[in-house]
């Protein structure tokens, strides 16, 4: 059997599957949940045993501490994951809600109802924690799963899933719910991707590279994010400790997240009063600063000039670009053209002014005041996400539950025939 | 200038465009959609000279006679676009519209924005009346449209656009909001297809042939359906008038519909009852039966044997499938086997099983008691549709203004950082 026709038969037993929990009752979904994260519990060792052949592995290759940092399972994180589960297993059941429902003329009454997509295929890369975080946000949300993870974590993977069958069979829910690529040929991702039909949706997750090369291939609709060009732009009438505070926030609580400023916009006529003292914020961080030439003049020695592709990039660095704009205008087309329809946040105390960007801003989260750092499934209170979306059509921003369902119409009728 | 740069071209201005139409006033869009309105009824005899070109040489190259009654402008048809166009008009606007505010812990206020989705690319095939239903329906729901219609109707269309422009420039909406493909080389539409960050979505409207080709070929998201494969299913508890007057209507009220009945379900202690009525009813419509062994055996010589491949078929045509299924789940499978997941409707007095039904069945549209004619924006109450989804991201079933739109998250704070 090649790798197409065992990722064809992988999909059309989860497809099956799909039409199961789709319909299974929320109690006996959440029973599962708190199941399987009683295993990963008791089965600590195991996992981390598991997880030391594929550390060993990596390590023979060479791989760099990074990979190997996101690859290591540890009783911490064991007991992370087990969290994870049962706080997705508190959360309120999306499948089944009714809403808007009305009355026509013709007296038939028409509403929606939320139902899973169906199947979900997640492609990732060297976390064993997302299997776990994966299957559970899908099963939550009644769809079956396939979960294809990176070669280096094979080992770890195969001992989750195994887990999260024992769960699912003690409430006799079907394993293909949660259905695993045990092959890691690179081919098996190009099958999943062309499956149209049987995987609704394509979630990747990693690196840029990785969702790029998805999203290029795939037939399959995809959830993903290319980049986190973010923005926050200071306003003339921003409050300046405010505008300080978050600024600082936004590009240095963490580097490495698709929600952290990578461009701070400034109004001319705030600039240097401003500035200057954020420079010195940021050089105590060791920020490297790259400026328009307006910066330039006003910082000196302390930033370098920006090229154009700077307003492109996303530093995931201490690095930030700066640049002094005429008007609230001038940032928004910015940010418009520039960004990357991520999360971008105005500093302003005027109201007009901060209806207008919310309004004219094209991303899928736009702030008044706040660090575009709170973009992110927790703190939206969606419970958890599988990632985040910048495209324009479903999902937008963090994508939790809701994201991994869809509404359909429903008619109630009395025999209405249309006339 | 190839084909190609003048689609991106064309592309580049109606992106531009579409931030403009995006943070336009209700009224501003509403006022040139009357106008465009009563542009086109003033100019209807232009209107129709210019159709005459199409139509004659459609007439020339031997087009069949229900291309050329699609592609006909009469009086009665100019005046229903102008209507079309005013019911648009007075529909609420959806843009903007904020929902889901709440408080989080963090005392960031997290809610919802209503948002156009950038720029729509149409296309269609020979019907002149699309150009402006479909450019108002965008326009209306803040978006940029691109529309590309077929050449046999090109003279008609440009007509059409040249009042629509009229229209946009009385209220100092720029032109490109609006763009018309005037170069009908089958090239245009591949490079459409394929030019993602500048047009956000693609509606084809037409036949399944020109649907199939969009979706194989698109790079672009594809709001579509392929096929209306719609089922009735008569259950043993469904009313024995209603489920004839539903089953009649369904097939026979029009047969060239997507939401018209191409497969009949019949629970199998009521077919003895019920079938040869409704066979009887459908001879004098004349609407070939097929029907499996059991039906086959019941009916005699009026009904054909149906063939595996029937199951799946959409007639668009005085033809039926019939199947005796044991027990609801039977029919429950059968509809989202065979099926095209566009609309399926139960006949059934018995409140469980139409409960189990709304669930478990996995269309667009979802019905008890009522006629799968129903699947309709107009009957929905959504005022017009741009088409009907039968994907599971994004819109399902009709897809109106809202079908148009998505929405962002808006995050409003009072300084706020992330610790």
């Amino acid at each position: 059997m090649d790798i197409h026709q065992y990722i064809t038969q992988l999909a059309e037993k989860a497809k099956a599957a799909s039409y199961v929990i789709a319909n299974a009752d929320t109690q006996q979904k959440n029973q599962a949940l708190y199941a399987i994260a009683q295993l990963l519990r008791e089965n600590e060792d195991q996992l981390i045993a598991a997880n030391q052949k594929d550390m060993q592995s990596a390590q023979e290759k060479g791989l760099d501490a990074a990979l190997l940092d996101r690859l290591q399972l540890s009783s911490k994180t064991v007991s992370s994951m087990a969290e994870g589960l049962e706080q997705i297993a508190a959360l309120p059941d999306p499948v089944g809600e009714m809403t808007d429902f009305a009355y026509r003329p013709s007296g038939i009454q028409i509403g929606k109802m939320r139902v899973p997509l169906g199947v979900i295929g997640i492609i990732y890369e060297s976390r064993p924690n997302v299997t776990a975080d994966a299957a559970a946000l899908c099963l939550k949300a009644g769809n079956a799963c396939i979960l294809r993870g990176g070669s280096e974590a094979i080992h770890s993977n195969m001992a989750i899933v195994q887990l999260i069958h024992q769960g699912l069979q003690m409430f006799r829910l079907p394993e293909n719910i949660v259905s695993f690529v045990e092959h890691t040929d690179r081919e098996g991702v190009g099958s999943m991707l062309k499956l149209t039909g049987l995987i609704d949706v394509i979630v990747p997750r990693g690196g840029k590279g990785l969702v790029q090369r998805i999203s290029e291939e795939a037939r399959v609709p995809v959830i993903k994010h290319l980049d986190g060009v973010c923005h926050v732009y200071i306003d003339e009438y921003a409050d300046m400790e405010k505008a300080r505070q978050v600024a600082i926030n936004a590009k240095t609580s963490r580097y490495g997240t698709c929600n952290t400023m990578e461009t701070l916009l400034v109004h001319q006529a705030v600039a240097a009063k401003i500035l200057p003292v954020l420079a010195q914020d940021y050089q105590e961080k060791q920020v490297q600063l790259r400026g328009d030439e307006q910066v330039c003049a006003l910082l000196g020695n302390s930033v370098i000039p920006a090229s154009e592709e700077d307003w492109y990039t996303e530093y995931l660095a201490p690095i930030l670009s700066i640049r002094i704009v005429a008007n609230m205008n001038e940032a928004i087309v910015h940010i418009n053209h520039y960004g990357s329809h991520h999360t971008d946040s105005i500093m302003t105390e005027n109201y007009t002014l901060a209806r207008q960007f919310l309004r004219a801003v094209d991303s899928s989260s736009v702030m008044v005041n706040a660090s575009t750092r709170f973009a992110d499934g927790f703190e939206y209170g969606l419970g958890a996400e599988i990632g985040i979306s910048t495209d324009k059509i479903h999902a937008r921003g963090p994508v939790g539950l809701e994201g991994l369902t869809g509404q359909k119409w429903i008619v109630l009728g009395d025999g209405q025939i249309r006339v």
